[in-house]
């Protein structure tokens, strides 16, 4: 049974790092059934860790969460608050590029997942609450800006970015100019 | 036949002004009745002049684009080419903000009028473009920065605050934070 157990586990962790993998690079219209081919798993294994698509999303959507969390974490005692809080702004960039038809899908499939995405804003809040709060600090940001105006600001680049023909490089470069500024001087 | 041709054009421009009035307070869906008695109409002048709700967003969304085109041009030789660009921004942003259901509704209604947007981008574009081109010579603004740099993140910020509780003040506060950069030393 422990054996058994420890296998499941596996399979779970494995599909889930293969999911994240396949919707990063498809979005949220990632083939169940390529998830369970490169995880070298059957369509029903996968379907019994989860059920259904949603089940799935919603898995990939909180394990990125907490990935962005624990980088957070990671980066809290940085020696360089200013780098520490670009270095996690450019992994939510990367991240919300990548997400933007995840939670889409997530919203919109009948199921009202609204409280599961506001749960999982407030604790991505939190976490990164520290790291804004450094690099005010430290000098390096106005004491006015909040963790929600940079979430927003990121949230905003990869929306009007996701037509182009590469938004992950061109919402890199635009984080870039909002961090440096458009026009800073005076 | 002169006066009452005259007594159309004055019925037109009052609809639209009022129309465009509505729109920015009640978005895309404002009531073609409302936008008659305010403007002191009958409905059935409205529906002469705009035979469709889609015929009098794409009016509204024309003459706005009009407005900033013209706005640009009157800026364009402005003494400080800095603050003419931020000036121009601002009323993108304040257009952008009060827009987004409208460009929305225009995209959705089953007749695909992404020319007509995209035609209007363009207009957009080459008006502002000589203020963009002043703001980088006067060393306001980064060599490397495009119109469409600005345009795309004015129109992120419009999108991300979209569910704000007062988002054109949010978008402002955004847009300022912007142009100062969240973190512009070293």
């Amino acid at each position: 049974m422990t054996i058994q157990r420890a296998d499941a586990q596996r399979n779970y962790a494995r599909i889930l790092a293969v999911a994240e993998e396949e919707v990063a690079a498809h979005g949220a219209d990632a083939s169940l059934e390529q998830i369970a081919r490169i995880a070298g798993v059957g369509s029903a294994t996968v379907r019994r860790h989860f059920p259904s698509r949603r089940v799935l999303l919603a898995a990939v959507f909180s394990e990125r969460i907490e990935t962005l969390c624990a980088r957070a974490t990671d980066l809290a005692n940085a020696s360089d608050p200013r780098l520490a809080l670009l270095d996690w702004l450019s992994a939510l960039t990367a991240y919300a590029t990548s997400a933007r038809g995840m939670a889409d899908a997530l919203l919109q499939d009948g199921l009202d997942d609204t409280d599961h995405v506001n749960a999982c804003s407030a604790k991505l809040s939190d976490a990164v609450d520290p790291l804004v709060h450094r690099a005010i600090q430290s000098g390096a940001v106005a004491p006015d800006v909040t963790t929600t105006d940079l979430i927003t600001l990121v949230t905003g680049i990869a929306l009007a970015t996701e037509h182009h023909s590469d938004p992950a490089a061109e919402a890199k470069r635009l984080l870039a100019l909002t961090v440096r500024g458009v026009s800073p001087q005076r």
